[in-house]
């Protein structure tokens, strides 16, 4: 899985340092399916024209219908570039199938087939801004999870006034177990400890109050889990504290996460919609808008969505990034930052490690 | 329970119809724990002066220190007030304390006995700041629920995009069944009538999707009881969507809606935090503010937690409104006016009798 060492041919930068894997030398080759998310293969492209000058050691493949790809890249002068290839993929993953009829029915989809190159060690992770219930089943038929995980989860960062947190699991798995929710708290520490450069990230656990009586039988049960394991705990987070940055990793539910991270969207979405109304209702408005657009746009950037594109669907035996269905260039390329950031640092072997040392040690068996 | 007539003394208003129940006749008597929350008599008794001016029907008894009483409301030149009366309770609940300590040490804490007035009858409601879970765990001791209520719940009213939603269970009750779902369902929809004046609200299902299949296994169960009732159910609704509008009753699992509330409260602070810096980071910053204050009065106003403080224990035999422990005195008379509202439309006997007629019908028996 892991390209140890790469032939250089010059114009990709020094590469061939043999037998020592370190960052210079691993030099990671990204799958993207191009063909998934609202806009298609044009944002990805989009988005890859900037990446080749900022990347130039990376390789990208891309899968989709090779006629529109290559007639695209033609369009953005990419057709020569030596870091992209395209495998062509017939089928699309709809945005509507269920993971089951994915599986069943589009074993040629662009995500099927990049996912089986990231199973085949071609590549060192995936990217793609499809139907997440499939990319989470096809990742888990394909891939299998990294032993020792039983679950993996969707885990993505958000902006807090410290900096950002790691929220885990958005989704992919209602009634957790205890177990499941170590085993994410496990995962989430390594992930921010590398992308953030934290040697114990603070995990929290969310919850309902401070108090460890606090809390339904799953999320007491994981407090005292947690408690007795090697992590940074922090203790209960409640909903209102996570935006302080109380904490670098969160651990929760699926269900619970997801209503957490909705919630969080659906407000910021009213707050914006009610000053846009407020600015725009009068000739004052316009005016004060006018005035104050420098600060709203500084505070659009630091809450922007966007810089943040990018979930790990964390636990799987290879790297998947998911982006957004509606990400543009500019948050589908943070997406694929990430997949190069991970693979760089060798997530999946790093989590494989920890999982096998400490849980064994100090964690009960996991259900 | 009820008073269904006053004798008048002439500054009260007419209110001698005899044995007809109206609006008119009902003069609502409001205990309030004089003594709970931050700020303690001192808020509660600024509140109380507005209010005294514009509910001039209603009779309000003071629960709390009697010396510290008398001397606030000599200070407020309110001592000679007809629709004040102080009664004294020697302790006052911590707000540390569990419940069942509040139940076993603290009968004569101003909380304790301004319930024990709402089960004997003198008054029709009772409004404190105080401890949550002591207000609740005596609630059901002293008033019990409603009978085919198993589990009252914590119900509070937030802005949308529309208008406001109702929401519960806000904490009261972590591992729901399916069955108290659809009870808190029923009385949300009561009191948002009651409320809005709307005669069938909308009703949803907070979840992680859309689709039927989506959420957990009590979620899903809970849907398809909601389905069968008779209730204006519009299926499942999405953290993002509930600040849009798209219902007015949102029922969840008590854990669940702690947490949408307490991140909706955190995200909204951190986004004023982030304001304020930006204002306040710079000389054009201060310039801007200012040409930009009405705008954020505006949209303070619009969005200020305080116009809906007053959450209602829904399902008790009797009305107890909660207002937040730091409510001013804008905030804590808005929880008395909803304590006269509900008093006046009689909620807890509407509730009784729709629980009857239609739990029975529509409803399997509750587990």
């Amino acid at each position: 899985m892991w390209v140890l060492q790469r032939a250089g041919d010059g114009t990709q930068g020094s590469s061939s340092l043999i037998g020592f894997p370190d960052w210079n030398a691993i030099l990671p080759q990204i799958a993207i399916d191009a063909m998934s998310g609202d806009s298609g293969p044009r944002t990805v492209l989009w988005a890859l024209s900037d990446l080749l000058r900022s990347h130039p050691t990376v390789q990208f493949h891309l899968l989709g219908d090779e006629s529109v790809l290559r007639r695209e890249l033609t369009r953005k002068r990419l057709h020569k570039s030596s870091q992209i290839q395209v495998h062509h993929a017939s089928q699309v993953v709809g945005m509507d199938e269920t993971p089951s009829q994915a599986l069943r029915n589009k074993r040629d989809s662009s995500m099927h087939r990049a996912i089986g190159l990231l199973r085949d060690g071609v590549v060192d992770a995936v990217v793609s801004a499809g139907n997440t219930g499939a990319l989470m089943a096809l990742g888990k038929v394909l891939l299998r999870t990294i032993p020792g995980i039983d679950r993996p989860a969707i885990a993505a960062f958000l902006p807090t006034l410290q900096g950002r947190v790691l929220v885990l699991d958005l989704g992919a798995n209602v009634d957790c177990h205890p177990e499941h929710l170590l085993q994410f708290a496990v995962m989430g520490s390594i992930l921010f400890r590398q992308v953030a450069g934290v040697e114990r990230p603070r995990v929290g656990l969310l919850n309902i109050g401070s108090e460890e009586i606090k809390g339904n039988e799953v999320v007491k049960a994981a407090g005292n889990l947690l408690r007795q394991s090697h992590l940074h705990f922090v203790g209960n987070v409640e909903g209102s504290q996570v935006y302080q940055g109380i904490c670098d990793v969160l651990v929760c539910d699926g269900f619970v996460g997801n209503v957490f991270l909705k919630t969080s969207e659906g407000l910021a979405a009213m707050i914006r919609q009610e000053l846009r109304a407020s600015y725009t209702g009068s000739l004052y408005g316009r005016f004060a808008y006018v005035v104050n657009r420098p600060i709203l746009q500084k505070l659009r950037r630091r809450l922007d969505s966007r810089q943040y594109n990018g979930a790990t669907l964390l636990g799987l035996n290879g790297i998947i990034i998911k982006s957004h269905g509606n990400a543009d260039r500019f948050a589908f390329a943070r997406a694929v930052e990430a997949a190069i950031a991970e693979a760089s640092h060798r997530l999946t072997l790093e989590i494989a490690k920890v999982v096998q040392d400490d849980l064994a040690q100090a964690i009960p068996s996991t259900a």
